[in-house]
């Protein structure tokens, strides 16, 4: 499982961690670290405060093996040992606690994209931003350099289109929805749940975390735009 | 005291703290080391500048004794020698040092609800929309993932109702009302004192603070749709 | 010299530092290690960022002697050595270095107030609101709980007018008319220059420190609500 | 070219760590190792997350030599091998890596100005206000104490023009604008991208660094006021 994973992660090594390097093999605790160390780091940038956000990793794509985040824990206080193994129908295969509901979100993005990582957050302007245009169904950003910090994009002419996604509690049918949705979406870095939060993935955990970082850069800027007197119709 | 304290923290046992392992039995010094720790990073965060804020831990429900900060002193500096005794009428039981006239606010709290900590802060956010929505004694929350970090709450569609109570200097008068407020409200997680702060409770220290960073991310997305330009309306 | 100064700081004694135990000498060196990390605090904060902000104790009251930082050096970089001692005429009696011209304010609180402590600050919201209240001459203050943690404040409903003057680089008439501004106002605990910043004080560094930590959280809510769409008149 | 350089620093030494001692020879390694922590202390403060941001230092005025940050690093988990060495027309002498596009746009720099250090950030107030006074090709900043800590500026009424370029991915061409641009602005201190961020430089890495933070204030200070309700023009 373990060496599969690595071929794999050579052949797509195109995120920061697989520059000048070969990429690590990944082990489920190193991994668990990785995402320890982001679930504090994230919690003290105020983007996962409380028990919000999930974090995963795949340990292998095809079965396919993900090691997530247990259900109901404070980010603050995140261990390596509060992950869970799990396969690609949500069984748990190690680890102690239940998963998050939101697992299958997380198993949605895994079986429609070839990602190593897949971070969920719930910052201020990601909230704010995904109720307000909920109704659009969709925010598109354009014109920013730090879109290039997006993998594959080139130009600051780049149209980002993020869906966004109505908020359920009903997650089986909501996976299916964005499953649906992101089928249809090859460009799509990541998604907004409305009044919830940000879905964003990479190659690997470096990626995803640098995705998180532009998501949240391009929210403020866009956010305290719209809520600061000018239209953002003028932009786009 | 501490025996049947210990019990009863096991029958509530459903806060952050009390997950995977048995609830620690609620020592004094134990109880101030964590208040203190919370203290100096509530201060860190903007919640509880100068020798604003106070915190409280339930030593014992019946008779009940309460572990409270004293009065005065700045929270960036607190130790947890810094802390007394009290029982349910406010006198001292141990502990150096004067109750702040706050105290009283708190036995409020503790005598109405099943509390094992009890949180006071004053955010730039708290202060806003408690003046803004002072007119209106109350604050609604209801559409946002993140209500789910309050104990209790299963859904996004909860209406999370927040009283606002006018400001007083006369303690004894405004602990009476909050006291009578709270009686009707079963399902309160907390209330805001106009241009003055939060206060927030929980069945353990964990959980307390889980609510107020709930909270602050709360007010921080409604502050910021309130102040950005939005009408508040939309959204109710 | 020393003596004399403890004996009047065990007099003044009212701000936190005096609390629960007796006032320390001032001894230079222990002052300057003081508004040494004060200094590296606030620019952490954002409070007086590049060469900006100025800091001072009083090491003797009558005659006048002042312990300031020296002009023009970095604030995240600033050290113990780099102080001055001066007389109040600011004329330089010990350290290397110059004085800042802004010297000259600090000498007409000094000598129009029982102080210890001098904190001159440069924060975003001082800026902004010293620039938009300008041309009232003051910007009042009322209704805030946080207004306690001025000195000898009792009530929220206490109103702080914080007298605004117009910047100038001919500091010495800026600080005649600075002294003469204070000198009609016993409840003053601070004022603002325009589009520069905030000056502030206490008995002791402490108490100065936590004075800015207020002004500093009022003019936010201020800020925040006279930036946000809601008419500061409707408040005052 | 080491002793050259050096004596070089020592007349322009008018930055802040040229005062009180002589000026460290600048060495790439001590150049690499203050570049690298800038790096860290700039995506902590958020002026230049993920992959943003170039640094770069003068190791030699003439001919010109130009140490650089490589391309596309995250700037987070920048170290001191993460620099290159290179010539006036981009070609590397030193060092692993690829040089940034950007490389040019510090090349203009230095080739106009007498500097020591070039530093490229994109922060959020950056971004909105390069966007928003895109079209009419500058930002004018005037009236802010804070402006003294620009090197030169003696006075608050000092009218600041910081040009703003249009944000282009044809490198070269652009480089050429900003060089015809700034040969016409001799008290220029830094210039916009639209869209995204800001570039400017000091006689050294200290003095850079502190051009971003009084710049980063300045555009903090105006963005708050153009996106809060206040007109621009009301103070220009």
């Amino acid at each position: 499982m373990a060496k599969k994973t690595m071929k794999q992660g050579a052949k797509r090594g195109t995120g920061q961690a697989a520059k000048g390097r070969r990429a690590a093999q990944p082990k489920p605790g190193l991994l668990a670290a990785q995402l320890t160390k982001i679930a504090r780091e994230f919690h003290g940038r105020g983007w996962a405060l409380g028990t919000s956000g999930n974090y995963s990793a795949v340990l292998n794509a095809n079965p396919l093996r993900l090691l997530i985040t247990s259900s109901g824990l404070d980010k603050s206080a995140l261990t390596e040992r509060d992950f869970l193994e799990i396969d690609g129908a949500g069984n748990i295969l190690a680890g102690k606690g239940k998963p998050s509901a939101e697992t299958f979100l997380h198993l949605a993005v895994a079986g429609k994209r070839e990602v190593g990582c897949i971070l969920h957050t719930h910052s201020v302007w990601s909230t704010l931003l995904s109720e307000r245009f909920a109704s659009q169904g969709e925010l598109c950003i354009s014109g920013y350099e730090m879109l290039k910090g997006l993998q594959g994009v080139r130009t600051h002419e780049h149209r980002e289109r993020v869906p966004i996604f109505a908020n359920a509690q009903e997650i089986p049918a909501l996976a299916n929805k964005i499953s649906n949705g992101l089928g249809r979406e090859n460009q799509t870095h990541g998604f907004l749940l409305s009044g919830h939060g940000l879905y964003t993935w990479g190659v690997d955990v470096a990626q995803a975390r640098r995705h998180v970082e532009i998501f949240e850069f391009l929210l403020e800027v866009i956010g305290r735009r719209e809520f600061g007197g000018a239209p953002v119709t003028e932009k786009q």
